[in-house]
């Protein structure tokens, strides 16, 4: 079968840096879905997807997963279980799930939410105590804490263990649900050499993803208890994710799984490469931990889409956040080389 | 590549007669996603999937198309469209929309709904006309009405080209948008040789699937005006249904259209080989005029539970409907060896 | 203190037959309102309050009531007590919860519906049963079912007490609760001389209104166990409709009771006698049995709008139902020479 | 007429500092109330609703108002009037509408809510700037910033005048509406005198409650444009707010408007004593500007409940907002004998 995925793992193309959502599938993982064993999912017959979601509970130490068609319906799923119609949920102002899941909580779970300010992946859990409102008849009662590992928008930054511990004494001392957006819980594991199921047993629910760092083309699943994720394949059905034979798209994820988890490693060391090429110029947003590089470019003559304009034209593909913020992501299909042609593109606009 | 989908294609395996959800993809079919082109579509990237969009937005007469992970998911995009929170949809209360997409329009679009009795797949517009609702103050705005072509718990009836017109001067007097959750509007196209874009114009917004009778193992798409489709695309985000590289499914799609639409007239015969096999046992609930046998116990002494399980035993699969009904549904998996088996099966059971 | 109440009860003013929700509290019962002992409602402290709700309860049968602001937002917290978000309720094409209440049940509630054609009061118990979807995966989970007594856009007909028992049945049968607007339930009390309590205990939960025929000018209850109205005080402060000092309405409400049920049969009688005059003219839509006289002018020269407007110019004031439905409606303010002047012009428009 | 008000007022039973939503009509408002020209305001028709509605409208600069039975109500409408359903609010993590409103903006609305820090009733114009997601495809769009005049949370602080202006500012560069919950707005304008219609115009909507430092018993007002009030009338009934001859309330509002603004200086200075009486023990948690008193127990020995057990057997009665945290409000029902009385009990609590 020919590599027909093209792109910068070839050499040519431009260098996507704009998120490690756009990787395609690799040679290995197209085989590997072009024989896989398939069947009628909503009838819970698909082999692949079976065994994909025994996989990955095991993975994070719980009972069992369900593979979802992306990272914001296996979140919102999750939502759904651990906070009713009405009730409340705490997270931080940047997560993923107020903001780059529009308003999915509100509009189709009736999530209310308050949200402490975001500064990267710190968190202050008694900022996050103080905000809970006990269960009764005069506030909404407050009923899940939800963080993001790493944090997209914190510029993959990585919440320490001791954090999450303390979050989850916060959550039982309060009778409250703790919910981890582990869409790059991955990189987390690789950086901090957390063991993912250290992570999973500290939450009632997770999502994780296959189709960002890991380079699956598609698919996420949400992590929990037996009950809680019979009652998620009810909500993944009206939430319209129910879908046939996908194991197709399951066997790119365990092949994922399989090749693609320690190697992230050479992403960080990738972003750390390009951070240091940056750095010079004081648009360094935080310290890069994992394979996102923030840039803010407040005390830069030139704004976030200046940036990009100029970067694009010379090959390289840059994502703007904010009129001057922007960043950087690496993947599997940015290599080695590409990365250095990024590097040497940006300082040249930089310095410019 | 080895043929890997297995089954009655094969003669070996069940007989699956519970619908044509359990298709697996064809080895021409596999091949198609193997080699498929793709790239991040949530960005409007990946070519297979724009291909796609064209190309069936182009097959109904409509300015646009997209693709959602499942006809569920396509349907509720579609009414968000046309019907504001709070506002009124009528359907018949047999219709897909309303039973199994598990009260997602009311749960997610805040979507109220009245229902006309259902009578297979017959509508007296009339009767639609009378149920309006005008905008106004004192009650709920009626916005849309939804048919579904062919009709699912209807039996594979067919609406007549007659009444759907009239419905759609209906919906014209009355300021009103008309769906059509054309899952199986294929095996309509088939049976009554109307062009489908002849049916696309006369609605506002159709969904189509892929993954029904057409083979394809994952994949609907909602199609309707460019201005509605944009709209579609910020929804699906909502909906947590924008894969990425999902071109893989976009290619089982293409070669679906391509190869499987025509071929839905064998699946027609199989299904009257299979209604005159039974009919004599008076337990045939309707005419049969595409892939669908709905069965009606209600005078022979098995109930549906006591015929699937006697079947069942034999290597056929039937599906349960209600306590009384039951379901024969043909497709590309069943080929006419297992339709003889089947019809031999049943008709051994039945005259027991 | 002066009766400012004027209109028709003084024999001025036109004849207001569109709704007796136009009643104006009379002397004593201002009187009452004006010395009420009221306290924060919030807070459980308006004794007047307190001493209706127990006042209703008592009177069906039950162990707990709420008072609310409308016979619209009572029905609506019963429902979102007995159905959950996305869960399913079954009730007919004209109840007033599903045409008058502007779409809160699907907008607020989430609620899914499906409808049973609306003829009059009139309910085959086996076309509910037979809409009843069981609890499971595949399809949306029925929940409850609601009738209307009387039957507002069913004429003021009367739910008879052996189909209401038939209904309740098939409730339990399939685990469903029973709810029942009876917003007129003191007319179908005093039309079938079946005790509050008997109809009380046949439902989960009611809503009884106030303000319509008892003459009351604002406020509903929610009937149901201890349990349930404690949920429904928290879902009615989350609806908005957690009101202080409100023991001024309360003592209204009181009042009614002990002042306005039993009088009805005078408002029976004076509808009967405008179906009297009415009738010779074909347009009488159905039997009479309580205070609303149904207009169906399809065999009329006249439309609606047209018999409105002709009445209006002569004092009388109609509903105008639909282009050819309309409504006449007794109350305590239209007294019987009223009536006379009534049923006078209206036999005098619809001979012309 | 006798005065059935008892309590307070009449120098018998406990001195309630809880809230001012605790008052009792007063004689003269009870009258007004008793003589109240009536009639159906769900048809338009109730004249002293109407009278209200114009006279609040004025008063604030804009051209409608609409009467509704709590300030939660009032609140809930207009923020569906300014954000659609999915779309994002911003305001502070202690605002009344993300708090005591149990989720209705998210459970109803289907709005999604971020929060800036509370800190008493200031606003840094520049961090709420920073909050705000630009209307596209991948992030949520805010639509409309809340703020709160008085906060209740914040003490009863007063957002200067500068400040509003300033985020007017912030929500025109950004097309969003600023929505203001004015509860206690009468209370800003006594305290920093600025004229109500300067307040009215920097908002795109308005609620305005006469229940609290107003004293009337029952309502609140959304006040906006006209088409946005036409809007609301509509939302008003979905919601269960639409009453019948709901003038009795509004006469009550009207008198409280014409007899009970310009006094609430005089609770203003009965805070300010009560302030006074605390502050020497450390407990007082800010500036006191309007009713409210905010005690912070951090570094006292007794703990909030305790101290409102303490003061409860001394026939004062507290609100306990926290485990550490409690309020005092003046009203119109304590007199200032009364709060020598409450001074002198908490100053003996507070040494011992």
């Amino acid at each position: 079968m020919a590599d027909v995925t093209g792109g910068t793992r070839n050499g040519d193309g431009p260098v996507d840096l704009r998120s490690d959502t756009v990787t395609r599938p690799t040679a290995g993982m197209r085989e590997a879905m072009a024989g896989a064993e398939v069947g009628d999912d909503v009838y819970g017959e698909d082999p692949t997807v079976t065994a994909l979601e025994a996989e990955v509970a095991a993975l994070f130490g719980h009972e069992a997963a369900l593979f979802a068609p992306t990272g914001s319906m296996a979140n919102q799923i999750a939502l759904q279980l651990v906070v009713p119609a009405g009730d409340e949920l705490l997270c931080d102002a940047d997560a993923h799930i107020v903001t780059y899941e529009i308003g999915a909580a509100a509009a189709y779970g009736g999530i209310s939410s308050r949200t402490w300010p975001a500064v990267g992946a710190e968190i202050d859990p008694d900022v996050v105590a103080g905000m809970i409102r006990p269960d009764g008849y005069f506030a909404v009662p407050t009923r899940a804490i939800a963080v993001e590992q790493t944090h997209n928008r914190g510029g993959g930054g990585v919440i320490p263990l001791a954090t999450l511990r303390e979050l989850r004494r916060v959550a039982d001392d309060n009778g409250l649900a703790l919910h981890c957006d582990g869409a790059r819980i991955w990189h987390a594991h690789v950086a901090d050499g957390v063991p993912l199921d250290t992570y999973g047993r500290l939450f009632d629910t997770l999502s994780v993803c296959l189709s960002k760092g890991l380079g699956a083309p598609v698919g996420s699943l949400v992590v929990g208890s037996a009950e809680k994720i019979a009652r998620a394949r009810f909500l993944r059905k009206r939430m319209g994710g129910g879908m046939r034979q996908v194991g197709v798209l399951a066997a790119a994820g365990r092949y994922a799984l399989a090749h693609h988890v320690e190697r992230l490693a050479a992403d960080h060391a990738k972003a750390a490469r390009l951070a240091e090429a940056v750095a010079p110029f004081g648009v360094l947003a935080g310290a890069v931990r994992t394979n996102i590089v923030p840039l803010d470019l407040t005390k830069h003559p030139l704004d976030a889409k200046a940036l990009a304009a100029a970067a694009r034209a010379e090959g390289v593909l840059v994502s703007v956040l904010g009129p001057r913020t922007a960043r950087l992501v690496t993947h599997l299909d940015v290599d080695e080389a590409a990365i250095d042609r990024a590097a040497e593109t940006l300082t040249r606009i930089l310095r410019a």
